[in-house]
């Protein structure tokens, strides 16, 4: 006997969020989501790391947490262990890291540690969209301070932290992307570090230090990480496998003291990350990482190249941005009438896809007419073609860039 | 200059959960946990189906989603749509079904997806742990219908919702592990199973449908899942790949109507489950599952058979169970006056762990002396020695069982 469909409607939450289009691909020209690049992916490398340890380890699959337990596999804490000493100068052990399934996990882990309803954090004021989009659901307040060519100015953010004081609010911490900031791909450099540390500790509020593409400098050369300056602990430090190997992997980690990774650890109740990838990564990366990454800084380098001359090309004088140090994306301004949100839906509908600014920065009058653009992913042509697109589709909405007669459009 | 270490207590939100203890290894004889049995994990089949799905698409790990998109890699997908037709009588399509970083995940996204505070469900009264303490988390009602050798009893069922009713409570769902009911290990069969239905539709209440434990059936047959005999929908149907591969690898599924699956996926904010072992397991199970789970079940059963043997051997009457019709785990009564929950700490303080059955029950006074054992994971020796631990220990605390004075205890 047939009935009515069963209604679910009903029985949702008042504050559930919306629910989630069908999937539709990728734009034919996708400029976003941080994807990496397809031919750097060191496929080969990888296959042997997954038959050698699949060999020698794959009965430990068998149990959760593998033989080590829930802060994730031990082979590759302690292959972060002696990297993050040479490339970021942590000094840590096994026991202070936790593998977490990507870094958004962690993202969540210390938000849900630290953070409830009513809440005021600081962060950049353009910073990564993910953790604009998780604070607003949770009812956090994120005050977003105004960065410069060497990111978050220190003088904005001492003027804020007394702000706050004044007001009696303390925030819950500082959530920083100190090298290779996204969306601005900036490197924060030694001495404005400290002074961050120092008014961090004045107040009495902790840093959250989101290290995730701080492996893609094309020099190769980075600052201490924070965490490694702060004699007085105080500094969550997290990273990623995502942008040195592959996203789909889903591997990220959290270096912090024992007592913020207890709370994390009864608050990560999925009965362990991934497996197969922490064996593989480790056996992979060991031996591998540090020819690997230069090899794909490289490559994407080579892209931002590309990218940068496409614009300067089609855009001429109306897109104007500044060389990232490293990284997978661009940040790039347009004359102050182009509304990004509006090319957002515009490009779309012409088959690119890009990140407009509002969506990643906490004052929309700022970045109005400012957009994220990453370059790991399509390829040369597919960066020239987009871009062309891009423009064309701008000076139909907005009139800019003015049409360039001795340019010829290469659609290759 | 030396500051005090900072301290991030003030910080907490009140309710934070307590902190988690050092990780200090399984014990010496683990009957915890759903760890599966190392010597039956298919690790050549494993290591062949890496190496040959690395090669063909190894690329692919660049782009989060895979080419498949939010809800998980196609062709695992694709191979659950075959599975569950054929073992379960579940029509559904690849757009169906979300695939989830095991079904730990599955339950947290349902949850998150129907509940708020105060809410009421239905349970099993014994049921599976994890599902417990999430309620509990939640502040959700956990109302627990009491089991038979059939699973859950409908007219207790039929009672617990007209009650509700008549005290003006919608219960949310109604959660149930019908095929290998954990702990009890029943199955319900099929005209339970449509009894059920029809008191899910009369009182508008979804059937919350958990198959995790649904491949290791010792005779290999099965009643159709509730999902295949609902014609009105209203039903979400979890699985996993934990019991029937190995759990380390985090993959289990949903497959639920769009309204529902749609709302999982506003709230799936991963940006992906790991994609390795997706894509391991599609490329493993497609030619191996149907062979490779007997196989297992076999093995499964003999370990079943010596924990038996040994119960009867060093408890005698004092053990009371009925032997499972598959699964990983057994469930015992021992006399009244044992209560588990004291006989837990002190048998790991001889090292043997133990499920205590009041953590596994929404009802104390029928589950306190009760217990859960796994007898996937130690080998044969291990239980044979574990459980004349466990007696020993029992014997110490509470007086049973009593001596038997011919038996050998055999310590192999």
């Amino acid at each position: 006997m047939a009935t009515a469909p069963f209604d679910f409607a009903p029985l949702f939450p008042a504050d559930l969020p919306a629910p989630a289009a069908r999937w539709t691909g990728l734009a034919k020209y996708s400029f976003v989501g941080g994807n990496n690049d397809a031919d750097q992916v060191p496929v080969e490398g990888l296959t042997d790391a997954a038959t050698a340890v699949l060999e020698r380890e794959g009965r430990t699959l068998a149990t959760y947490g593998l033989a080590s337990g829930p802060q994730g596999y031990r082979p590759l804490r302690e292959f972060l262990v002696a990297k993050l000493q040479r490339d970021a100068a942590i000094r840590c052990t096994a026991d202070d890291i936790l593998i977490v399934s990507g870094s958004l996990q962690a993202l969540d882990l210390v938000n849900q540690t630290l953070l409830s309803r009513g809440d005021t954090v600081i962060v950049e004021q353009e910073t990564y969209q993910g953790a604009l989009t998780r604070l607003a659901r949770l009812g956090v307040n994120a005050v977003g301070i105004p960065l410069d060519h060497e990111g978050m100015r220190i003088d904005a953010l001492a003027s804020a932290l007394s702000d706050l004081k004044r007001r009696n609010i303390r925030p819950k911490y500082i959530y920083t992307i100190p090298t290779v900031q996204n969306p601005t791909g900036t490197i924060m450099p030694e001495a404005r570090r400290t002074e961050l540390l120092k008014l961090s500790q004045e107040h009495g509020v902790p840093i959250f230090e989101d290290d995730c593409y701080a492996d893609l400098i094309w020099d190769g050369r980075r600052p201490p990480a924070i965490h490694a300056l702060a004699s007085g602990g105080g500094v969550i430090h997290i990273g990623s496998f995502s942008k040195s190997i592959a996203p789909a992997l889903r591997v990220g980690f959290i270096v912090a003291p024992w007592e913020m990774l207890s709370r994390m650890l009864a608050l990560k109740t999925d009965a362990g990350s991934g497996a197969l990838e922490q064996m593989v990564l480790a056996e992979y990366c060991r031996p591998h990482f540090t020819t690997h990454v230069p090899e794909l800084t490289r490559a994407l380098r080579a892209k931002l190249d590309t990218l940068m001359e496409a614009l300067n090309a089609q855009f001429g004088t109306s897109a104007e941005f500044e060389a990232p140090k490293g990284g997978i994306f661009l940040w790039v301004k347009l004359p102050d009438n182009v509304d990004t949100l509006r090319l957002y839906q515009a490009a779309l509908a012409a088959g690119v896809s890009i990140n407009p600014g509002p969506e990643w920065s906490t004052n929309r009058g700022y970045s109005g007419s400012r957009l994220r653009l990453c370059f790991a992913s399509p390829s040369h042509a597919q960066i020239r073609e987009g871009v062309a697109v891009l423009a064309e589709v701008c000076r139909k909405e907005f009139g800019v860039p003015a049409r360039i007669a001795n340019v010829e459009k290469a659609r290759g």
